[in-house]
């Protein structure tokens, strides 16, 4: 290869001077913006955002537009197996949300050798690349084998999900002993690195489920608009924001002394994941007055029933009964939240002429027992959107802390 | 519902006033510069893509991020149904490339009926949408029956695809009566397109696939770079460009006297979709040496093998024999050409580990018999990259020119 086959991904950049010069800055501008919140400046200038700290990336980063999500089953029962994959794992995340090559030169280097980066983005910036992982419950010795000697270290929280009403699930589309969400505001870059990930797993783990989503669209959705679902609603305008430090502190990180969790998950989180097929033609052949009866918001303004625009304050006991909105209401949860980061998705259409469409709902909570376990009971009883929904796949995943610089992912629980 | 009920999902916009600006304009700046090819520039702008013109946009039109594809069948043997089907989805089409509402107000007029516009674009952008229609051999009576009495209008060129080596079609990805070709640069407003004119298809024709597929990220990627596939190469360098008027003439268009062709289809095209797997596992363990010499191309430059730059001269008996671009180049097909606007799709897993990804690839040529078929068929026997594809779905379509204002999708044909 010519010397070319040295230059690293961002060196191939060019025109995107900006953004290479922020990722020289390490700590500089971009990183301090993320890490106050500030993420919409840092978005604008197309920063890398941060793989360490104390949190993993992906969780209180403001959303990407684009969503790639793999689950994977480990093929290997050798916890030295783990470590390894972990081990490669976060280097190449490290590497890869910087906007660098799997290795340096990984994608051009040794002509009768495979090139150990696919190069699909080369050339591509960072793009705002987060991966955040997530250990499902066979890391801890679920099915009856503890093949990594961990059962003791599993929290109590993460218990398994209950049966709720009207789940169809999917097990083929649900679980995983790992599973890693890629978010991005280039499609490209979220598959390259989910698809990079599992091609440094072969032999440990192999691929179970994944799942492209999208969500809004940085460069042309108006800035501080909520975007709309797929029943044309707007959605999320009173979720947990990521720099809501106090929320967060309260709904979304584990404080492993206050809940009496293991040490290694101080500073992590519990993911669910529900791919939830929304019934569109359905709701389309549905008129406007029930879709916001059912909702709880007007259509076009998404204001609350009854109130004017859409962060007009929401009193649950006006809203009609089993409304979406009444029944997800943190009043009508005893105060608890949790950190939404799902994507719409289309995946083709059903054969039956409908579209195969909905929501991958992803969220974040600090112990599923007092937060998504009990909202999602009450909801799957009495919501009345939950006519035009089916939850088809489902997964619980315990989400280790942050990393920090020559640390691996979930490195506190496997050397604990 | 509220004054609010009235304004236009445009008139929703306020941040991006720019944008609104030129849709007022109508035949302006940004429709100008589209015209003349500086597509760049009115994408720059945000700018809506004409829907009416002599050819139909989503040809020549610079190519968006996104696509979003749907094969309808007819479900109605009438003709009239099937005219008045196409005058809605074309008064439909023009209003939403236009970023506006399927009809005025649609999304929230009357409470007590079903919204005439789904909601999920509302204060999005045009995002450059463009809606191109094909349609399938079944309107031309090729199962037998002449429903439509169309069958003397089939032109000549439009044949039914051979099978071509190695296909493996799934007859249910395959096909279809009507074909709509969706993109966008926001996968959002794409997807709402194809449900709103499957909404409005409703009782006269049902989908019977989609497909959702990715491209360049035009807020990211570097304008002159070549995107790359997913086998990590760049894919595209020589194309048809879509201001080369004098390319597109000779090999895109159809021109009904000269080629004997029905006059309905002057200025129209045929359209030709395959779904085309990667092996990316395979491919990711393939050496770099290999890959280039299945390529034909440096996968780090893009450069012809042997060449120094991505647009160095292909001197086609320098490549390696077989080679994908040797088979591809017009030095080995009579000089012959089309245009490609094909997107790269990962849907999930197939259940074995490995990702469903590929190219579905799209192509506009003036007449299959002496373009695409036997480039096909020579490259189905010899192309070396075939070892890493599997070609899973098929359609050929013929493209009706573009409309005049007041003029619904295929008319002159209809009326013929």
């Amino acid at each position: 290869m010519s010397p070319a086959a040295a230059v690293s991904r961002r060196g191939l950049l060019g025109a995107v001077g900006g953004a290479a010069l922020a990722v020289g800055a390490g700590a500089g501008a971009g990183w301090a913006a993320m890490r106050s919140g500030d993420a919409e400046a840092a978005a604008a200038a197309g920063t890398p955002v941060p793989f360490h700290g104390a949190h993993q990336a992906g969780i209180a980063t403001a959303v990407q537009d684009r969503l790639h999500m793999a689950a994977f089953d480990l093929t290997s029962d050798r916890k030295t197996d783990l470590v390894d994959l972990l081990r490669r794992w976060s280097s190449a995340a490290d590497r890869m949300t910087r906007g660098l090559e799997v290795v340096e030169g990984g994608a051009g280097a040794v002509a009768d050798a495979p090139p150990d980066d696919t190069g699909e983005a080369l050339g591509l910036p960072a793009s705002r690349l987060t991966l955040t992982l997530g250990l499902g419950p066979g890391i801890f010795g679920a099915a009856g084998r503890d093949r990594f000697g961990l059962r003791r270290q599993r929290p109590a929280a993460f218990v398994d999900l209950p049966r709720f009403a009207r789940d169809d699930l999917d097990a083929d589309r649900s679980g995983g002993d790992l599973v890693v969400q890629a978010c991005a505001d280039d499609p490209q870059v979220a598959v390259h690195a989910v698809r990079n990930l599992a091609r440094l797993a072969m032999g440990t783990a192999a691929v179970r489920w994944s799942q492209l989503g999208f969500g809004r669209t940085s460069s042309t959705t108006p800035g501080e608009q909520t975007p709309r679902n797929l029943f044309g609603f707007k959605d999320g305008t009173n979720n947990i924001a990521g720099d809501d430090a106090e929320s967060l502190r309260r709904h979304v990180w584990v404080d492993a002394a206050a809940d009496r969790a293991p040490a290694w998950i101080d500073g992590g989180s519990y993911l669910v994941m529900r791919r939830i097929a929304m019934r569109i033609e359905s709701w389309d052949r549905t008129s406007l007055g029930e879709q916001e009866d059912v909702t709880g918001r007007h259509k076009l303004t998404g204001a609350p029933l009854g109130g004017s625009t859409e962060r007009s304050p929401i009193d649950v006991p006006k809203l009609p009964a089993g409304s979406h909105v009444a029944l997800a209401h943190p009043d009508a949860n005893g105060g608890r939240r949790i950190l939404r980061r799902g994507y719409s998705y289309v995946d083709g259409s059903d054969g039956l002429g409908r579209l195969d469409a909905g929501l991958f709902f992803l969220a974040y909570c600090r112990d599923p027992r007092t937060q998504y376990v009990p909202m999602q009971t009450r909801m799957a009883r009495s919501d009345r959107m939950a006519e035009y929904l089916t939850h088809v796949a489902s997964g619980l995943y315990a989400v280790p802390p942050g990393t920090q610089p020559g640390e691996y992912w979930a490195q506190r629980l496997l050397e604990a």
